[in-house]
């Protein structure tokens, strides 16, 4: 094992630094993020930093940089207060990291990387169509990282459109067997292959496997 | 697609709306996290909220539901200000859902399912020497998220410990061929397989592969 430490952390290049630390926590979600701005020019970005904050209510938290390219998607958030997030299907992977270019304002990136902007009930901000599990989020809360200036917005979910045969009777949602990939640092995209479900952990007590969809 | 709202969410039972939310929300990291008491007692359990907040200084966020079965844990991260987050690999993942039992304060969860401590220079937590990717952190902040009652805790990255030829000339770590695996929900497990990893995006320029180590 090599063996690191804050010395160490501090002598690393900027760019290899952000790699390491991104690639070094594990595998995440990725979504592409869609939002509106107050004249309904739409906007898409490809995110990795959502996470579950709790079921009752719903919420999910997500990490904004403020001074990065996903500001057009927080200034649309903060004007209308609601947004999109997609899970990001295997088939679109490249499509969906091309989100992350610079594109000027008057670009959509739905029409720029080839997504489809679609709408459910009444909810204000595009969903895209290609994806298999998305989710309308309403902006209730934003707390500020004052150690390194990033904020963490945190929604609740207002709206879920699910591939109808990917819900199990228990509500497990099977993303892999929707076709969602995961993804590792900024950059790596990654198809998923179940092992199992366990039941229930109790000590002293064999684990046994659960059914999926 | 199946669409559903609040009015929907409200009338979910209370295990189907926390299976559904959590595994809704896409691929997830997860780690044993390892600590010691006051008195050297150690504990271990699993956890599957940590995010990345940034890398200079490098800082991860965890999730803290304080009463729930985690509250071991972090009752040891507030007495000693430290923990440590360590991948699991998948020859490991049932012994690794097994900690999340509800074992007597008496006993640790490292000789209860099968994990040997280890520490590295003066880190003061123990790591968990079965895994690949072993991190320490010292707790520098917590958010009291007031919607929900959980808490975000804020670790720096101080000490990693990581397979040698995992880690890229470019700092990426291939926690892939390290063997680690991604979660969905509370008990579900996934090994990967890498689809890319994409350059740079930018307008109007095809994408090409990035090697990995």
């Amino acid at each position: 094992m090599k063996i690191l430490q804050t010395v160490d952390f501090e002598q690393m290049e900027r760019r290899y630094r952000a790699a390491f630390f991104n690639t070094a926590g594990g595998f995440k979600p990725v979504h592409l993020v869609g939002t509106a701005n107050g004249e309904g020019k739409y906007n898409l970005s490809i995110f990795n930093s959502i996470f579950h904050l709790g079921a009752n209510p719903p919420l999910w938290g997500m990490v904004i940089r403020p001074h990065s390219v996903e500001r057009h998607t927080w200034e649309n958030i903060l004007e209308t207060g609601f947004y999109t997030l997609n899970a990001v299907p295997e088939a679109f992977f490249r499509q969906a990291h091309q989100t992350s270019a610079k594109y000027s304002r008057e670009v959509s990136e739905f029409d720029a990387c080839g997504f489809t902007p679609v709408f459910h009930r009444d909810f204000p901000a595009p969903f895209v169509a290609e994806s298999p599990v998305q989710i309308g989020l309403k902006l209730v809360d934003q707390m500020h990282v004052s150690l390194n200036d990033t904020i963490i917005a945190v929604g609740q979910i207002v709206c879920v459109a699910v591939q109808e045969d990917c819900v199990g009777l228990d509500g497990y949602v099977d993303i892999e067997k929707a076709g969602a990939i995961a993804c590792t640092g900024l950059d790596a995209y990654h198809r998923t292959q179940r092992l199992a479900r366990l039941s229930y952990a109790k000590p002293d007590t064999p684990l046994h496997e659960i059914p999926t969809p």
